[in-house]
């Protein structure tokens, strides 16, 4: 094999042109069948393997920087960077991340997790090196999907006055997680199409790559002038003062690296424009790119995840009531933010294809154009995921609340995810959405509770979220079905000398507690809390009257329900009479792995809280 | 006077085209003569003047409507409105908003105060109409400075898909509220001095006004091919689905009424670029358009401010420690987000032209460009407003503290600000910042604590955020400058009965408290807490020995500090032995008006802290 000669970065760089194919097939053979057993994002990777290699042929690493967009498409780099034992502990516990890491490798230059942030990052850097006077050589790459995302758009708009090198490599694989939407999707497309434009920038593109140096930038310069009197590909990007080469194959190794090397040459910021395949390489990957965007664990032959899930996730319910809301309530539309599948809306949209609206990775337009159908008399429901709704902060507060506009906004992927890690553990959205003052903030023990707090939050005529976690839905406590009244919580059992009061996914793990501490032969009230924002007196009247009070919660300790729960204690007068015990997760980022690890590791599992309460009877 | 002719929505259609200019002066000199006593945003209401005209004109209000992004343009919409009276209390408490309000007028379509958000909104809207199937026209009226943001793009993106009418007013002037920046602008540079483009467009432009209706569309249809065989104005646009319209002069009522009329016919997104100039007509405006983009109360016949300070206020502070720390580290550079005078950085700026970054109005990618710098080696100190740092929310996360970048965040006017109300009050920043693991926030107590505080920050390698306010910097408790320590409060006066723990501001407001409780009888103990995330646990040993302990924030009481602190009480089982006040903004929205007087409103202020104080006494 080839790929055991590759051992350390820079090793690529012997393997003999001859013999590249052959590599990027072991790498993709490689990958499948790790991913296959990790589970992991492979679609991207595959998609991008080409387009690394060249990379990698091109550039001088750990000195260069690649700053990768997003980040779940880095395997193959991770792969030439001595990183393929990784694979074995890929997005476990302690093991190897599925997005760059600074703490793992040199050759990470930069972390990423969310979209667009590469070209911001990537013009720092090389702002950073032209003041310091090195000469390292600085790419981002960056997809067409994060591409939609506005801060790539304004890192370009600052990228367009740049005078030294700088390249931004346009992965394009015309499609974000779901198929990619907009203007400049359509503008892609027009390039990708236009035979007639490719032949003539073809032959501009070879007089370039024939010159060099001096000569090549002065040839760049003035064809620039030149080309701005054709409509060629990439007039958009020239328009913004970025010099644009391409459309380029990204599967041909030897025509990236060609590329590339004409883009180091570049006294600017130059786009190159890789055209690839998601999926490159697999069939199933190739047919259902979303379902291999980020996959669980799968049957290399069929494709089919090995897992079948018995119990339906809280995305799972909230695809079906969304489905009874439009049927129910013309007013009713639904907005993702490029997670037509991962957000469930995708069913919403098969059912109202006109009251659909994907708007690409665009959280904060999400948010504010929802604003704009609530003033323009509709119901909008926003499915965002917690750790990418923080992009909309602003927007929640500006556009939405301040007007009390009636958005829902259903906070998908709520407390910690697990494999993806520190970017996208939704363990801030109770201490960034309970501080938006008009912002009503719920969560639902179970998911009888999801449906009927969705269908309360579409009829308010106010702003609310709610918040629920991935995997599978509870549907213990299915007796306790009580409606949904304002700010009113939900006692479930009523006793006295332990009180448990919870948030969301908390009830469960409180009920297990209870059961346990009645067990050990005491007496135990679980407070199911509903509305995190505004909190309900009447849950501190209850808890006032216990001698321990532990309050639960899936969020990091700052700013989060415990902190407000106290303070409402402390108002009333109880904080005096009791024992508190807050239960939340540290205020640290979380890193990946199972979400049962997780969970103990900080602190929000069964036996820590039940450790906790023992200590305090004593 | 034309203008007393204009008591509500629609009577400028009453008036002559004769008249238009003889109004346009009217409207100039009243908005001159009221904004000299009240101050407001002149400088972009006087560039808008003709261009709202011509919108009345054309557009039937309130059934159209118009979103003004930012808002702060929209005078001569509210004199047009019937709101003339309100120019008298502009932007006094109780009194006329400076932004465009639902609850003013139904005219007033969407809220706004923060840029980029009105193409968003303004979709939003279209959406609804065509589900709705009513038939009004929507206008989004955008600046130049204001596409620059990253929201702006995503909507357009959204907006090329359209197959229905949605106008789109490009206020070009040239201006952010600095000097505009980047490729964008430089794009939108060409257009104005294409003198040959003009003329061709014109033609074109001309053959579009001449047919109508169905015949209009289908010559759009038809020219917009070929359109794209040649370079001409707005292609950038084009390119994206837009239909662009322009350049118009902006000035000249008919110019913009006839491009109005001919985009109202457009099915689809249409851009109707009109060029305006800040401050027109009034010199001085036009001639320092930063200093009256803003303006305080001053003299019209020498533009000069009525009011001069005596007293530094926090942001020359900062501006004079900034060239201090620039001068003792070459390491040392400024990001600014469009605000290089309201941040104080243009002094920086003079000095070290090559280490300062303005990146237009872009907060989110503000921050990650300063994450890039940091893991490029620099220390980047990043100012931003309170309130426009919402929108960086993710990115402070993200970018910066998971990677545990050395990136300042230089967080001005936080707290209450007065005169511009709820869409710039910066009360939630401590909740939001400190809900953010790995982030040290401070907030300094005097003038020379926010010096000692920065220079910590930027020696001190981890990503740290100062908040300050609006306004002159205290400049008491000199003689009280201990050294920075990580997570060390500053106790002040150490006595026993009573203790306040202030917050930066509020440590000036708990000195009078302290001084009349003294005068009462008590004895009282000042902490500043310095450090507000992580919070320092001798605070809790020095107060819990208090018999009141009192918390001082100007911050949401949702997620600030003092729910912080008290959870620090509870833990070290403090709660048990005091009563516990804690002071902080409800969570509200708070209007504009001055700010001695919303203090008090929100029951921050000395008084109804001391109340509080004596019924706990009792």
């Amino acid at each position: 094999m080839i790929l055991d000669n590759i051992k350390e970065v820079g090793d690529i760089k012997k393997i003999t042109k001859a013999d590249y194919q052959e590599l990027a097939q072991e790498i993709r053979d490689f990958l499948i069948k790790h991913i296959s057993r990790t589970g992991g994002h492979l679609g991207s990777n595959l998609g991008a393997v080409e387009l690394t290699m060249a990379l990698h042929l091109v550039l001088d690493l750990p000195k260069d920087k690649i700053i990768w967009d997003v980040g779940h498409q880095s395997y193959t780099h991770k792969l030439l960077t001595g990183r393929r034992e990784g694979f074995d502990t890929l997005r476990k516990y302690g093991g190897m991340s599925g997005f760059p890491k600074r703490k793992e490798s040199d050759c990470d230059a930069f972390d990423t997790g969310h979209s667009s942030t590469s070209i911001s990052a990537g013009l720092g850097m090389v702002c950073a090196r032209d003041l310091k006077g090195t000469d390292e050589t600085i790419v981002s790459v960056i997809g067409d999907g994060a591409l939609t995302g506005g801060m790539a758009f304004e890192a370009l708009n600052n990228a367009g006055k740049l005078e030294t090198n700088f390249i931004i490599v346009l992965n394009d694989n015309n499609m974000s997680i779901a198929e990619n939407v907009g203007g400049l999707s359509n503008y892609l497309n027009g390039i990708r199409t236009a035979e007639p434009y490719l032949e003539l920038k073809e032959g501009i593109y070879n007089s370039l790559m024939k010159s060099g140096g001096e000569g090549l930038v002065r040839t760049i310069q003035k064809t620039k002038s030149s080309i701005k009197q054709l409509v060629v590909p990439g007039m958009l990007f020239e328009n913004m003062g970025i010099t644009y080469l391409g459309p380029v194959n990204g599967h041909d190794v030897n025509a990236v690296k060609k590329a590339l090397n004409a883009a180091k040459r570049v006294k600017g910021a130059v786009m190159v424009h890789v055209m690839t395949e998601k999926g490159k390489g697999y069939g199933p990957a190739e047919r259902h790119p979303a379902r291999f965007h980020g996959a669980e664990p799968f049957d290399i032959e069929s494709g089919m995840p090995i897992k079948t899930r018995d119990k339906a996730n809280y995305t799972d319910v909230f695809a079906t009531v969304m489905c009874t809301l439009g049927d129910k309530r013309e007013d009713v539309v639904a907005v993702t933010a490029a997670m037509p599948d991962g957000t469930g809306l995708k069913r919403f949209h098969n059912m109202y294809p006109d009251r659909f609206f994907d708007v690409g990775i665009a959280e904060e337009h999400a948010m504010t154009f929802a604003a704009g159908l609530a003033a323009g008399g509709l119901r909008p429901v926003v499915a965002i995921y917690s750790s990418f709704l923080q992009r909309a902060y602003d927007q929640i507060i500006h556009d939405v609340c301040i007007q009390n506009l009636p958005v829902t906004i259903a906070v998908d992927r709520a407390g910690l995810v697990g494999a993806d890690g520190e970017t996208h553990q939704g363990i801030f959205d109770l201490s960034y959405l309970s501080s938006i003052p008009g912002l009503t903030v719920m969560a639902p023990k179970n998911k009888w509770e999801l449906a009927d707090m969705l269908k309360y939050a579409v009829n308010s005529g106010i702003p609310v979220a709610i918040r629920y976690p991935r995997g599978e839905a509870y549907d213990g406590l299915k007796e306790y079905r009580r409606p949904i009244e304002h700010g009113k919580c939900d006692p479930i059992y009523l006793e006295d000398e332990i009180c448990l009061v919870a948030v969301g996914s908390m009830v469960q793990v409180a009920v297990e507690i209870r059961e346990e501490l009645i067990k050990e032969g005491h007496k135990c009230t679980l407070i199911n809390a509903r509305f995190v924002q505004p909190p309900d007196p009447e849950m501190a009247e209850i808890a006032g009257k216990h001698r321990i009070v532990v309050s639960l919660e899936e969020n990091v300790r700052s700013g989060g329900f415990g902190e407000r729960f106290l303070d409402v204690l402390e108002e009333k007068g109880y904080a005096k009479n009791i024992k508190y015990i807050h239960v939340a997760i540290p205020d640290v980022y979380v890193e990946h792995g199972n979400v049962e690890i997780l969970k103990k590791e900080t602190g929000i599992d069964k036996e820590s809280v039940l450790e906790k309460i023992r200590e305090a009877l004593k």
